[in-house]
This record gives structure tokens, sequence and C-alpha cells, in this order.
């Protein structure tokens, strides 16, 4: 390992600072600010270990969380789109795909290639620990959601079609957590008017 | 496992979200903003998976990830207590303590017996995962020291004796991202004036 090698990976840890100035739609528990992407990452990766036994088959807890960790960086690049913009969604994968190129091509290769290998484990839905780990990346906004008293439900006018069409692959990571989110998050939210019931 | 036990954990889980709200004194890389403790966690977490090969000895990276994601969270009621606060250091281990009790207790029995297990051996420095978090504790606020162009240190008058005490075990977790910091992060704000030499 040459001092170079360090110094490219430092250079790309200092990069990476800027995930705490993508902020995404989510209001903190406190209902006054909005969560930022490294703080996101961080309260689901620390989900992951309290969380991991509800998850629908057994996960390997250090790639769930390894997941979790990085899965978001590509926004530094590609911005963070909403869950609900229907426009930005039909771009999302390209932009997405290209910021991940333009962000791991700037660590030494094997380091880049098991850094996108994590990212691309996520994005396919292929694997237990993938499952589990989107999962958590719908449950826990869910839950600042509700501890937030459905602000950013409100301030959108968001119906319940669209909570359920974004939460549609929830239960294939874990079932329980789906259950309770739609019984503990989303419900009291309807029932608050918070959400608009529009489902028969 | 019984719906008390995961409403149990889901409640904690709410309760972490305090740690967003817990400022550090450290400025992100715009030199603008202030960190906080959940973000500092992040970051220092992707930099564990980045850095493990530079540890000492050769480390548990799920171990190391796992102590840095929760080493802070204690400061949720014993507050950060700033490096170069003399004063506040003298009660901080007696504050941590009865903040680790306050919080863990509100967890099922074995994990909170999991996650105290961690803070212990954070705190302990006994192992080479502790010795590695501690360094990455100590190098990422060095980054951003650096990054912010030295104004934490430059506003708070600081002098390398004071940096040099707190990082007087750094090099136990890796010599190699001590001796990194010290060139690249401490000596140019040296030069630059934002730190006063005042070793011989």
């Amino acid at each position: 390992m040459t001092e170079d090698r360090l110094l490219q990976i430092v250079e790309f840890c200092k990069l990476i600072d800027k995930e705490k100035f993508v902020q995404r739609r989510t209001y903190l528990s406190d209902g006054e600010r909005l969560e930022n992407d490294a703080e996101h990452a961080w309260h689901m990766a620390v989900m992951a270990l309290l969380l991991s036994d509800y998850a629908n088959e057994k996960v390997d807890v250090l790639k769930v969380v390894s997941l979790l960790l990085v899965h978001d960086l590509v926004e530094i690049y590609a911005g963070d789109t909403f869950a609900y913009d229907e426009e930005g969604k039909k771009t999302q994968r390209e932009r997405e795909l290209a910021a991940a190129d333009r962000l791991y091509s700037q660590l030494p290769e094997d380091l880049a290639g098991k850094m996108r290998a994590l990212w691309d484990e996520f994005e396919d839905w292929g694997t237990a620990e993938s499952k589990f780990a989107h999962t958590l990346d719908n449950f826990q906004p869910l839950l600042l959601q509700h501890a937030s008293c459905g602000r950013a439900w409100r301030e959108g006018g968001r119906k319940l079609s669209q909570v359920l069409e974004r939460n549609a692959r929830s239960s294939e990571g874990s079932l329980k957590l789906w259950e309770y989110a739609r019984e503990n998050f989303i419900q009291p939210e309807i029932d608050s008017g918070n959400l608009t019931d529009d489902v028969d």
C-alpha cells in the first residue's frame, strides 16, 4: 500500500462529507428540521443492529449495515429523488448510474469495485440483505413521519395510495416491520387527517 | 418475540433520533455548519469500511463499524463534551455512565446488554477494534478541520500542544493514519497560522 493509495482514499473520505448536505423530505422527530442523507443512513444502520431479528430471512448484519451506510452516496452527484416526484423518478436510475461511475472511479480500483458492488446489491433487491435494507429504508421515514405528527404528509397533501405504492415491496424484507408500520405509523396519520385514505 | 418487544425496540429507534440534535464543535467541509453526532458517526462508519486495512492490527470490520455507530448515543442525555473543555472532561465519565444506564434500560434486556457491551468495549480501549475506532474518532475531525480551513482552531485560539494531547493515543489504532493526519491535516494548519505551534 503506497502513500498515493492512502491519499486517494482520504480524498474520497473528504468528498463524501457532501452527503450531509443532501436534504431529504422527511422531518426529524422535532417536526422542524428536514433530515439529510447522512443522518438517515446512520439511523438505519443502528436500526439494523437492533431489528435484524425481524427480517424474513436470516441476514448478515454487516452486509445490511454496509448497504445502508453507502446506498445514498450516489446522491452526492445525482441529488435526492423525492419518493413522490413522478417526473424525477423517470430519470432517477440513469442519473444515479452516471453518479456511481463518477463517484467510485475516484477510489483505488479494488475499493471502487467493493463499494460499487454494495450499491449494485442494494439496487438489485436480490439478496435477503438487500430486501431487509430496503424495508428499513422505507420503515425509518415512516417512523419519522409519525414522530413528526405527519407534517410532511399534511403539507404535501399525500394520499394513502401513494404511500402504499412506495411501500409495495416493504414486506419482502420484513413482513413484521411492514405490518408494524401499517398499524402504528400509517393508520394513526389517517385517523388524524394527515394522510387521505383514498383506497377502497 | 412478542409485539411488546418490537414496540420497545421501535420506541428506542425513535428516541435515538435525538442524536441528530447533538452538536459537535467541528465545522463540516463547507466551513459553515457545525457537525452533529449522527453525521459524525455515519462518516466514520463509512471510513472504517474504506480504511480498515490501515489499522495496526487486523480488525473485525463489523465490530469497528458497530462501535462507531453507537459510541456517542450516551450524548443524547450527557451532551457532547468538547475535547478542549477541561472542566467538562472532569465529570464526563460519570455523566456518560449515568446516561448509558438510563439509555440502555429502555431496551429489552438482551439488546440492552449487547448495546451496552459495544459502548463499554469502545470506552475500554482494550481491543484492536476499539483502538482503531478511537483513531478514526480523532482522524475524522482532523480531516474536517483541515477541509474547513482550520476555522474552529482559529476561532478557538487552539494550540498544537492541545491537539497533540487529544491525539496522545491516536497511533495505537493506526500509526499510518496518525502520521498521515500529522503531516496532511495538522502541519498545514500550523503553516497557515490557524494553529499555534507551542511545542519545542
